[in-house]
């Protein structure tokens, strides 16, 4: 069974835009790009369709690539001073000469969006409400969506990086989950594919789960979309593993919901500035 | 083979001895102890004992069991801004009317010697210096001092605490361990403990971990004792398990690694500060 995101992120946008009807204030989404990356201009145009179909207002601020990051650091600074702007985010990456780190957490956590602070980072941590990052958001969001319960369940994570494989970790072990979170040293990773009830693909590794890896039962989750001979193929072998086990195809469903995830962080900041 | 804590934790004493020796000034480690807890008298005499004994200067202070939280809070606050202070915690458990995590919060990160601050979860999380969370902290030193690298070996955590399972999870996830963290409901504990290379049971369960459940060459660290029957036996069975595999002995050794990592805190605050 082909997991279908298309109808789950549009639910999501509909009951987002059903809600922000109702606020007596229209919540404002900013983001802030720096340069002229191709992808990100085409991420933007995502978040920011999604954000004024919702009924937000949404406003891009560019600047060029050569820009100061003591400049950056100064508009940061006025975005989290300004009222009118409910929530922002700076379109990653940045130029070389600028760090990430210091840029994300000058950002207030509480316009933080995107979740990458180190406050947000704790509060997963913590299990403490808060606008949790938005790819592991939506990875917990469509197994509850489905009715998967995964307390109790073994999960394996491929891999762990700071953005999808360590925090979602966190979700579901917070959530009573057994969690496995491997690498590429990991020494048998079929291992603990086979054992899982939930795999959760992240690694950027085309075709690595093979259809002898899993079983007919475990729910596969791939976020990862690879290039490949010009084709895009997933972290799973998603044409052999289909259609025994319940699986997200690929390409093309991982932006979506993760603009839902964006937007309603957005309006679950409105509900607390 | 049982593995020798006394001299691994002394050893560690007597290298912050000599590098104290030669600091220009002397750290100085203040304990807030609010209240009469038993338990948290005789930790806090290790701790005096062993600042002391490398070097350092120790103070205590003491408050009585109904001050309000906002007093504490701006006790807190003028040992943040005192610089003959180098480190400072907040024995726990606090009174049941004060909220532990403001109070812990509120020292300030370098300052907190403890390493329970949010701050320092997310320097957990994200792999970055920082005074790292005390029992996680000495399990890996442990593992660092017996020369077990624990990059590609299996490793399954019982179970998921704030203090000890998801912070040393994360701090072996960074250094490329696969990791599992398990909770009392998961389904099958033999399966992840039968491939483990190394075993950390910190789950306050009394003889969880069987004999049949491990391999003769697992690694186990068993950082809990429980009173059974006025008693001290670990959440291993330590007796059936020895001495085929390398393990931690109950009962004892739990807290003196764990001062000597909050005694090096203070030392790395004093280069800091």
């Amino acid at each position: 069974m082909i997991i279908d995101w298309k109808s789950t992120a549009l639910k999501i946008y509909e009951d987002l835009k059903e809600k922000i009807d109702k606020l007596a204030k229209k919540p404002k989404l900013v983001v802030i790009l720096v340069g002229e990356n191709f992808a990100s201009i085409s991420y933007i145009k995502q978040k920011s369709k999604w954000a004024i179909y919702c009924g937000m207002d949404f406003e891009l601020r560019q600047f060029s690539n050569d820009i100061e990051e003591d400049f950056l650091l100064s508009e940061i600074d006025k975005l989290n001073k300004d009222d009118t702007v409910t929530g922002f985010l700076v379109q990653l990456p940045l130029p070389k000469y600028m760090d990430p780190d210091k840029v994300i957490n000058a950002i207030e956590t509480k316009k933080d969006v995107d979740g990458f602070s180190k406050e947000t980072i704790a509060k997963v941590f913590l299990n403490e409400d808060g606008l949790y990052p938005c790819t592991p958001k939506w990875i917990k969001r469509l197994l509850d969506i489905y009715n998967i319960d995964v307390s109790g369940k073994n999960v394996t994570i491929i891999w762990r990086s700071n953005i999808v494989g360590k925090p979602l970790a966190l979700i579901l072990i917070n959530a009573w989950a057994t969690v496995t979170v491997c690498n590429s040293k990991t020494k048998n990773l079929d291992f603990y594919t086979k054992s899982a009830d939930i795999i959760v693909c992240a690694a950027g590794k085309p075709l690595l789960l093979k259809k002898e890896m899993v079983n007919s039962w475990s729910v596969i989750i791939d976020i990862w979309t690879n290039f490949v001979d010009w084709k895009m193929v997933g972290d799973a072998d998603f044409t052999s593993l289909e259609p025994e086990n319940m699986i997200t195809p690929v390409p093309g469903w991982v932006g979506p919901m993760t603009v839902a995830m964006l937007i309603e962080n957005t309006y679950l900041a409105s509900l607390r500035n």
